[in-house]
């Protein structure tokens, strides 16, 4: 029984790590000098870091992470943080009721049956663990016992579905109650239009959008922001911001070097070519001083020509009311709908400026094509991953690379291999695909950050559908014995009845397979999160060696965003398998208890302490998550009616009600939630303001940083307001008028 | 070759017929005796009959059918026929494209290979026609000849897609005319709010939609009509409806049984019980006299007390301009989106009160109920359908049936059956459909005909895939050779490449026979439509023995609407049948052609003076269309896709393309061109009205017809709308606060 003591030792293990790594945190985050590494979304907050962090005990930041309230969630973590822990809650909650039937009624049944040992007697090159004796393959065939494995079924999915229900209403509660907050956001009052058709000769792009919406929305409408082409500008703008920073570390630099010793300083001096390490000399401050001054010239040169001639047909409009603005983001607006296309502003922070201005057939076309790709390279990742599962039996492994039988035949190595190997390759085989799914996504012409992110979690969801849980449960089952694939091959009625037949054959072995690599991801994974060792000791080395001004120093330990495209799909796949195998094997339920408990409470804590949103998309993620968990219970349902009828129950057909329902429960939420996610209704949106900003800072906020120029831009509406009775409070509305520097004011008059 | 002289006979039989029809409509035209029955669209418009109708050449129809304007039929036939006109328009594109490369250059191809005499040398049980050899079956395997007929089917899909698009956009104009037309339309003024929730304790229902709407729309919302249960009111109604129409017939009978011979006349009596024949005999004057007045007592009580005590959740509610309505409609309006749910109302004629009220969940489950039903009703009819086609083989028939053969054996009458029998059975079995799918769409819960009836036609459509197209093919082809099924089940490999193998291998014998089909169709069928036989001979036949009143003779010759639900499904088969052979017989594109060119011309002039529209849906049978051709054009594509795998074409893979690009252009049609007809844009919405029904007459029209009193309803808005500056223009706002009577005031004030 060697797989079971590899799992054993697995679990042990990955416990001990996880111990080690929660020690480890509860030291560290005690040193003041690293502050800044476990507390700085509270440092940044300038709430400094809790009272009692250098002398409480080291269980105390669970209470604190567990008690704090979902208002202070929402108000320090921002909604979208709120939203993903409310994910887990309600997984929790989800697998909390299946235990409660699955574990005191499905195991017993289990292991008080003997088929596993029927089986072996049968055919003893069937090998089975002592762990399978828990799961539903010791049940004997067609014993009446599989009727309370059908109730699991049933319990399972209705238990979800009431659970999912009872949290989308919360999560609409939550997110109506930001969108209603009393302090109005500037995305609250503006709109994003794309597809604008080709001006009129005798007009401007600006005219244009002005006439057009102020005929449709002649009380409300305010003015308009044209987007224009900045990437040549943008590559100055960025050379310019690098130059300021080189002066600026240039001067910190000579600053350092007036010791007592020498009072008059060292100038700091570098090379022109190849990183500072070839070519002329030149005296570091002067010459960026130089280059800085020239670069903010062309800028400015480059900034105007941008403003004249980039007009791209794109452009975000803004309203005087919360509520014009909802309304104008839900209609229709041209008699031909592609046209003058009117979307929900996304959130400044989160523009992505290239995109808003590729038309919808480009928009079409690239993400057709972008879906083909992902489709192919799903396909394709296949005979990789395949590949890794063969290896997953060290033997087959020793077998291909013979001159590891050494190693391998060394106990404790071959214990910790056939316990881990497969599991790593596997997570750093997916750990290289984020980025490039991220590329893909933005290739589509997606406009808006948090849309990237779900786009780019939507994809990596494929991968893990297709790759990991099916590839590796039946390319796992078919490679695991030589024999079932040979088997297979040669079969000349290879057909779904066949595969199914196979893959429910091995099911119950791969379960196990998939509870160590919860284990692992769980323990392993979350004890880094918690100890944060990787960005502590970065951090370390670059405050040593490499910072040297304030700036340079804060973005070092910047503690960023919560990276959503990698961590759903995760959460996702563990949620996957504990949903297939829920009722086949209940024991996974208690491990995806765990791993959801732990994950809530870590991320909680880095929730409040540490990460720090790059931008707010009001909790849009959680459609996609619900429509995904869905998809987990489909795939549950399907595995179940394929199981069952492995079992030879000849009410099998029960099941198929079941993904039918999921279906059509998926479609009613859709048609009766996702509304609700998708655009601010009315009644929110007319909700009284008290507190909003000025047009002009809105304005401000939807132009991008490099069409801004030094001085503050100053906000010039075309024609007097003074007869538009705005439901933002006169308070909010008032503009400042005076002070109009002209080398913004073309910003907002061509 | 019995079966191409089969084909010959049904071809000429069919065009016989036709003529038949045709020259009888010539002459019964003429007779004005028959004008109601030909011209009653006109007369009863008050144009009259064409001013030649009785002198003209026989041909004259088809001129003023082709060269009527699209204006005028728009105004006269209404937008909805204008658009079912211009899918004939639309598809004889389409298919006049395609012939052009298909007919010249494939028929040839295929007229000079011999694969069909090879492959009877090889095996003479293999029978072929010597039509076969004009298609691609006669193509040798393997040759080059065959990339004329991957080019062929590339060219077929393309003209498809170049024809849709500009289609499409056409159409929107169409509808964009329509919708901003200055002459406003009470259903341009009006919402649809469903799924009110309960109200609060201490508000009437009428209160608490104008407290939600006040708030929301608060310069716009004028009043409101709250859905009540009409269902007991309705029955009384009726009664006292028959009881008037029996008071009025006795009375005309009482007036014509005054002769010069007895001037006082007979006054008539008729029993109480079994329809007349039995029980007491009473004056029916008298008699239905006493009961018009009970009845109209009992309205009257029942009509107050279900205005007080049958309110509904559900409600219409009122803009005081058409923008307002438009973005009303559009826009979520509460937090939770499946609770007031807004949406553009439906023409005042073709509301369905009953399902107005239904909750979004009981619409939800009604609709997954249904479409279960639907789905079990598709696959159980395979049975009945796969007997017919069984019998497709007159062979078949008599080995079934030997009794048959004496008849059978009769020269004549044996062509006749061949050519006839299994088509006559398919159309007979499909007509007893329409009247079951449209019951089950009204089940659904929709509130309006014109989606039932586009509901209705899409439940047909799936029949008419899977059963029809599908089922013949496949079991046409399965049980056409005994030994074709028997070979099917016998074998051990049944997969899904088989089944295309089989399937493919008789696919030209299966074309011939829907080449009959569509002749059939469309000579007998226009046929009958043109010289409208049975509506003739019914109206004379009621005229003569039933009628007295002319309330009843108005009523006997009333054309009625187009029936689209059955008529569009049926042109979308023959739309199918034509795509999937387009390229395989090409023959067929002329047969397709001829169909929808006479069905353009009957159908057009059917248009302009027969049929008289119950309601206007705008044209929204046109994206339901639009989405059945591309489904079409894609069944053609992987039929083609199928065969050429058959033709051992290692090239065939170039063809999964055009699959693909189908599902993707149908996604872009949906997204871009959908929202167009789906709601009413704000520009169009925007555009000024001239003439607009004062808002009292826009409220009556949403009031059932049962509610209404007698006395005419009298409008009085709640509040002085003075203040309001309505874009109706202030003539048609004017409304009458005068004249109040207490009778109606209840209807607005509860």
């Amino acid at each position: 029984m060697t797989a079971t003591s590899a799992f054993i030792t697995s679990l042990l293990t990955s416990f001990g790590i996880f111990c080690g790594l929660a020690f480890a945190f509860g030291i560290l985050s005690k040193w003041k000098i690293n502050h800044n590494i476990y507390y700085p979304s509270r440092i940044l907050r300038g709430d400094g870091v809790s009272p009692s962090a250098t002398k409480r005990n080291p269980f105390t930041w669970i209470k604190e992470a567990v008690m704090t309230s979902e208002e202070e969630l929402v108000r320090v973590a921002g909604l979208d943080a709120a939203i993903y822990l409310n994910f887990f809650a309600c997984i929790l909650e989800i697998f909390g009721y299946s235990a409660l039937f699955c574990v005191p009624v499905l195991i017993p049944i289990a292991a008080t049956s003997h088929n596993n040992a029927i089986q072996f007697a049968l055919d003893p090159n069937q090998t089975y663990e002592g762990f399978d004796n828990l799961a539903m393959g010791n049940v004997e065939e067609q014993t009446p016992k599989i009727w309370a494995f059908l109730v699991g079924t049933y319990w399972v999915s209705i238990s979800t579905y009431v659970v999912l229900i009872k949290h989308y209403k919360k999560m609409i509660r939550l997110r109506g109650k930001e969108q209603a907050h009393e302090s109005a956001k500037p995305q609250q009052f503006a709109c994003l239009v794309r597809d604008i058709p080709a001006p009129p000769k005798h007009m401007s792009r600006r005219e244009q959008v002005n006439t057009f919406f102020k005929k449709l929305h002649s009380d409300t409408y305010e003015t308009c922001m044209i987007v224009t082409n900045v990437r040549k500008l943008m590559k100055i703008w960025t050379k310019y911001q690098a130059s300021k920073r080189n002066l600026e570390r240039a001067e910190v630099v000579f600053e350092e070097s007036k010791t007592n010793a020498k009072p008059e300083g060292t100038r700091p001096m570098h090379r022109l070519r190849f990183f500072g390490f070839v070519g002329t000399k030149v005296d570091s401050i002067n010459f960026y001083d130089e280059e800085v001054k020239d670069l903010a010239r062309a800028v400015e040169i480059e900034r105007q020509r941008t403003l004249k001639e980039e007009q791209l047909p794109a452009a975000f409009v803004f309203f005087n009311s919360r509520r014009a603005a909802a309304e104008a983001a839900q209609a229709v607006h041209a008699p031909y709908a592609m046209q003058w296309q009117v979307y929900p502003a996304p959130e400044p922070r989160e523009v992505v400026w290239n995109n808003l201005a590729k038309s919808v057939y480009s928009r079409m076309v690239r993400s057709g094509v972008v879906y083909f790709t992902v489709f192919m390279t799903v396909l394709f990742y296949m005979i990789p991953i395949a590949l890794i599962s063969s290896f997953t039996t060290l033997d087959n492994l020793v077998r291909i690379l013979p001159f590891l039988k050494v190693i391998v035949n060394y106990k404790p190595i071959n214990t910790v291999l056939q316990a881990y190997l497969p599991q790593v390759a596997l997570i750093v085989f997916l750990a290289l695909l984020p980025a490039l799914l991220m590329f893909l996504s933005r290739l589509e012409g997606i406009p808006s950050q948090s849309h990237l992110v779900r786009a780019a979690s939507g994809k990596y969801f494929y991968f893990i559908i297709f790759n990991v849980f099916l590839g590796v449960t039946l390319f796992g089952t078919i490679f695991s014995s030589l024999a079932g694939f040979k088997e297979l091959l040669n079969s000349k009625n290879f057909s779904v009845s066949s595969v199914v037949t196979l893959f429910g054959s091995k099911l119950p072995p791969v379960a196990a397979y998939f509870i160590t690599f919860v284990a692992l991801q769980f323990f392993v994974g979350y004890g880094l999160e918690l100890s944060r060792l990787v960005p502590l000791i970065v951090y370390h080395l670059k405050k040593k060696f490499m910072c040297k001004t304030e700036k340079e120093l804060e973005e070092a330990w910047a503690p960023g965003p919560f990276e959503y495209h990698t961590l759903v799909p995760n959460d996702i796949l563990i949620l996957m398998i504990s949903m297939a195998y829920a009722v086949i094997a209940p024991m996974i339920l208690l491990f995806a208890l765990l791993y959801f408990a732990i994950g809530y409470v870590v991320l909680r804590n880095q929730a409040l302490k540490v990460y720090v949103p790059d931008f707010e998309s009001g909790g849009r993620m959680w459609p996609h998550i619900h429509a995904r968990i869905l998809a987990a219970l489909f795939i549950g349902q399907i595995t179940m009616m394929g199981y069952f009828g492995i079992k030879k129950f000849p009410y099998a057909v029960l099941v198929l009600i079941l993904p039918l329902f999921t279906v059509f429960f998926s479609s009613i939420c859709k048609l009766n939630y996702y509304p609700s996610f998708n655009v601010m209704s009315l009644a929110i949106a007319s909700e009284d303001v008290k507190d909003a900003p000025p047009m002009r800072q809105i304005v401000e906020a939807y132009t991008p940083e490099c069409l801004l120029s030094e001085e503050d831009v100053v906000y010039e509406s075309e024609e007097k307001f003074e007869d538009a009775r705005s439901s933002i409070g006169s308070r909010s509305v008032s503009r400042s008028n005076s002070g109009v520097l002209s080398s913004t004011e073309d910003l907002y008059m061509l």
